[in-house]
């Protein structure tokens, strides 16, 4: 695996309302771009083929796997070269791959439209990706400091969802979003087998409820804290997100420019707080910076 | 959550090399076809906006929280009207469902092409997505059952992938898929957020070896079996999936179809068995069945 699968980043570890700064190292997701360059010589064309959420590191591996995976090439013979590409935004060069076929090769792309499916948001680069949500988000930049929640309650909430997690206790195969008062009263819990379905269930009926922005609530992730799933709660007004399993970088970097608290690996006294600490009540924090 | 969040199947559950026939409830995973009618009366349309692997129920919300969270639609006044619909396939009516906008909304899709992302295969019903991997699969039908593994071999799979597993350790943040000979070598592994990506990264490392059908060796997964796992793994011609987590209803649907053996909850000296078990040998199950 690339060293560039791993960011160390400063976290704020609290263990027993006692709170740390020590560094952690996260996995790094970044969005590829995957294209194809097909035809012969005289009309050879480039086609985007698909864009995946990815950690970087074995991409040619990935658009290869794909391609064969979705059923649009037939083996590593049809394949004259694989390379990262230059475009525009050359920043993000390694975020945009393109597979070239070779020339009697046709690719199978009849069944791409009603193979492939749509999930979540996403540019390119993780920066066009955050402005593109900037731009539709109702509530941007808009989030006031009005949720609050103390490290004694932040700590009961997987526990409250645990409880009630009727369907996972059943099949142990569920994700679930979990929306909590700042007094640690849960109001919603959505599940299912995909995580952003379950917090777009959750958010679905807030709308319904009228209850949106829900900037006075907690969200609590049973599993790990994505891009996809910190835009959708941006969306939502959302400002306190805690999940039980780890963030990824651009969930980390997308907290951060939406002033959202992110808290991560939420178990037992323990968790750490990846941005915006200051609506956490930590005693210790508090009293080691008045000092 | 509704009950259809649920199935009941048989399954092979083994216990220390005993094995035991039980019932065990699965999650659901089917796919949601989510239409928008939009415009004024005189000129209604009907546009396929996403189609997502979740569990029934809360579809409702689902559909409206999708929208409101890719800035599709802005609040519930935009909605007039949301339901299940009739298409064709009528058997899978409660797979589609339409919101219908007021008639002086004008929903935000221009983003929508640049925002959305695709991954993975599927159909709007269960039957249609698994008829689509046949038509593709240059295997179909034709896995010998040449890969067979021993209890003792496959319990001892999980110990090796987390020895191995490099990036999870750092950071408790990355799926993995490995593949594994019968004899419990490991042959390749691969990490990444996305569990379709890690699979995708080691089927492509599998086609530059030259080593495929991939149908004498055993794929690990460190998490959950979904329908799309088991369709990638289909394609490399693989025919043993063990996973750590459960698997979906439907990943057990396509593993049947495809004769590929499913295990799921492969923890300790514990493990289910949900599609043909013929391929791991377990000394009483042997016993048993020759009585």
């Amino acid at each position: 695996m690339a060293a560039n699968a791993v960011l160390q980043i400063p976290v704020t570890c609290v263990t027993n309302g006692e709170s740390e700064e020590l560094n952690d190292a996260i996995a790094i997701e970044e969005p590829l771009e995957i294209r194809l360059e097909h035809g012969p010589a005289a009309e050879r064309k480039v086609q985007n083929i698909s864009v995946t959420m990815r950690t970087p590191g074995n991409d040619a591996e990935l658009a290869t796997g794909f391609l064969f995976t979705e059923g649009i090439i037939k083996n590593a013979l049809d394949i004259q070269q694989v390379a990262h590409c230059f475009i525009a935004c050359t920043e993000n060069r390694e975020n945009v791959i393109q597979v070239s076929l070779a020339e009697n090769i046709t690719p199978h792309l009849q069944n791409t439209e009603r193979n492939f499916y749509t999930t979540s948001s996403c540019g390119v680069c993780g920066k066009s990706s955050i402005d593109a949500i900037r731009t539709v988000s109702s509530y941007e930049n808009n989030f006031p400091d009005n949720s609050i929640i103390n490290t004694d309650v932040l700590t009961t909430l997987p526990g409250i969802l645990k409880k009630h997690q009727k369907v996972f206790a059943d099949t142990g195969g569920l994700h679930a979003s979990a929306l909590f008062s700042a007094e640690g009263e849960l109001l919603l819990l959505r599940e299912d087998v995909g995580r952003h379905n379950a917090l777009d269930k959750l958010i679905g009926a807030a709308i319904n409820q009228n209850i949106l922005p829900l900037n006075r609530s907690v969200l609590l992730l049973s599993g790990r804290a994505s891009f996809e799933l910190v835009q959708k709660a941006a969306m939502a007004g959302i400002n306190i997100i805690a999940a039980v399993g780890a963030p990824s970088s651009l969930a980390v970097q997308l907290a951060q420019e939406f002033n959202i608290t992110l808290v991560g690996f939420l178990r037992g006294q323990r968790f750490n707080i990846y941005t915006a600490p200051q609506r956490i009540l930590i005693p210790s924090y508090e009293d080691s910076h008045q000092k």
